[in-house]
């Protein structure tokens, strides 16, 4: 039996997937956006019933089992973990929260409720090209060990010219290349490989500060551009560069895995192979085309396609369970959970990190929760000796 | 008139530059390899008229004006110092010499004989592409200041399964990716843009060890690897990826140039730019044929075609003055010359310092020869401090 869908955020992935759940048989039930103005607009537009401002009036709602979480990420955590408390199952958008703290929060209350799904949004973890190259390692067609994987990813700007001043402008909020980009390349590599980063390094750069309508007071400190290394545990090297400052171009991307005796590499959603010092085969093409009519979007198609699957994996999760939002695990066991979203905000937060500095930085996942009490009392006591 | 050439080396840049020279009308008068066997086989192939083991034998010939520097790097400086002291003009083969100590010799040398023509082997300065990309950076084609320069080039491996072990395979002696891709990549960098690298970071690695023919106790150790950024005096930042470690793969290169409000990117040997928010235009499409017939080589087609501007620039410099060995600036002015070659040199000896020490290093380039008196004296002074 399939929940129904209870939507947090009106951006343009809000109305990419709201044709998709419901090709795959979902009833969208509620709408929940910062302002009422928007929540209205947006359930008009897309013939959502209900629609709100209020946070508890989408997650209390009998109807809504299922909630996606696809607002500004400083609402993320506190929405997440209210919803799994009250038993609903989750879908976050990427990177979970705003940082390790929020995503520390969230694999906790995940931990909590396993009996409830809790998934992070990483679509490519679903794209026929990724799972294909994801087998080949797994079947060993590189013959031996991975050596080295450069990514590159090439994008229009992440702001249109219409678009207003809101959190994806602004680092610390959110938004950017690293945590919109660099999120699904740092979750990409160990989905394919099952390694993680050690060590980090990278330069994160803000080169358009103004477009033609954000031009007051208020400038762009979201990255629109970054280049980093990680270190996996196994010693593989990866290289990774996101351009989404070259104005206009289309969206393109390169994912090659080498090995001292052959490479796999994605271009756009196709998958080529070369082993054995043979020419490069084709290994996969995606000619398939989107099953539903989804609106003209600013998102890339491997990303739109990789949604798709990921949608039709969560059906296949629910569909066969004839109580309420009862699910099998199967078909949804290769996305990403919370646990693996703490690691991405650990790797983007050294990445971050080093980029000040300029060294190589430690991954550092957190274990446990600061404690605020310890380090609030440890400052008054600095302030009461400072004082005597 | 017309210099006589002198070639040292053997390697398939030689073979690539014969037939280019004559086809400009040089007369290619003597040819020097380490082992007298590779001298007369190459000259025999070549129809070279003298071959010798012995570098006096071709620095002495009267007919021989111009000096071709293409051997190993270790013997870079010592042979084109000498050359300039008897009065020859030389190419000297990237990167200059060994390290900056080598480098710094030759700037010195080729100042103390300003009259002679001192220059080192960088054909992307005279490919048309570059040329082009290099003009419409100075017409204010971007509109707007260079924000990021992003570099991309991927060829197959550095060594094929027929080749034994040389300087090539070997880090120290100047082989490896770094060497022979990066040393264009920092040089075209500041013909592009009339700056210079401030600082910079590098990821250099080895991962092809062994090969068919290279697998006894020497391994490799030449690296098929690096990523480095570099920070300009004016503050752009460079990122560039040199991928040889892909088995097979064809020469590829990609060298963008970003600003807030457009970009140039030359693909291969064609140069296109976007601006004002339009489609990306063809600004240059190389249609056009190698004019003389070369051997089927390893060498990129890009890198070839560079080389038959340079030689036709080399003929442009000599041909309008009568006396022997006379010429002019203009043709060749744009070339890079000794004081380049140790720029580059200490630039990728800060890459290295920083692919070691995992942080940025400061491109620091040599004023004056290291003091190896001083040096062996506070040594000496410091065993006897330690025996007293």
């Amino acid at each position: 039996m399939l929940p129904g869908i209870g939507l947090f955020g009106t951006g343009p992935v809000v109305k990419v997937l709201v044709p998709i759940l419901r090709e795959n048989g979902f009833k969208i039930e509620a709408v929940w956006s910062r302002t009422l103005q928007d929540a209205q607009e947006l359930a008009k537009d897309l013939s959502i019933p209900f629609f709100t401002n209020k946070i508890d009036d989408v997650l209390l709602r009998k109807d809504v089992d299922l909630i996606f979480v696809l607002c500004s990420p400083n609402l993320h955590a506190q929405i997440s973990v209210k919803a799994l408390g009250i038993g609903k199952h989750i879908v976050c958008d990427k990177p979970a929260g705003l940082n390790q703290c929020d995503a520390f929060k969230m694999v906790r209350a995940g931990q909590y409720y396993p009996s409830l799904i809790s998934l992070i949004n990483h679509p490519f973890r679903f794209l026929p090209a990724f799972t294909h190259m994801r087998k080949a390692i797994k079947d060993n067609y590189l013959e031996s060990p991975i050596t080295l994987i450069d990514i590159r990813i090439q994008s229009g700007s992440l702001f249109t010219d219409s678009d207003s001043f809101d959190w994806k402008c602004d680092d610390i909020m959110g938004g950017g290349a690293l945590n919109l980009i660099g999120s699904h390349v740092v979750d990409l590599v160990t989905f394919l490989t099952k390694q993680r980063a050690v060590r980090v390094h990278g330069v994160v750069r803000t080169f358009t500060k103004t477009t033609s309508s954000i031009n007051g007071i208020r400038h762009i400190s979201a990255p629109d551009f970054c280049s980093f290394q990680m270190e996996l545990a196994n010693g593989v090297l990866v290289t990774a560069t996101l351009n989404s400052h070259t104005v206009g171009s289309s969206f393109q991307q390169e994912v090659m895995i080498c090995s001292t005796s052959g490479h796999l590499v994605v271009r756009g959603g196709d998958l080529f192979g070369r082993r054995n010092r043979g020419n490069e085969e084709v290994l996969y093409l995606d000619v398939e085309d989107l099953q539903c009519a989804v609106p003209s979007s600013s998102l890339p198609k491997p990303f739109i396609k990789g949604i798709c699957k990921m949608v039709a994996a969560l059906r296949e999760a629910f569909l066969p369970v004839k109580e309420k939002a009862g699910w099998v695990k199967e078909p949804v066991c290769s996305a990403a959970n919370f646990d693996d979203g703490l690691y991405v905000q650990a790797v983007l937060s050294a990445i971050r990190q080093s980029s000040n500095t300029r060294q190589w930085v430690k991954v550092d996942i957190m274990t446990k929760q600061p404690d605020t009490n310890a380090l609030l009392s440890a400052a008054v006591r600095r302030t009461a000796i400072s004082m005597s």
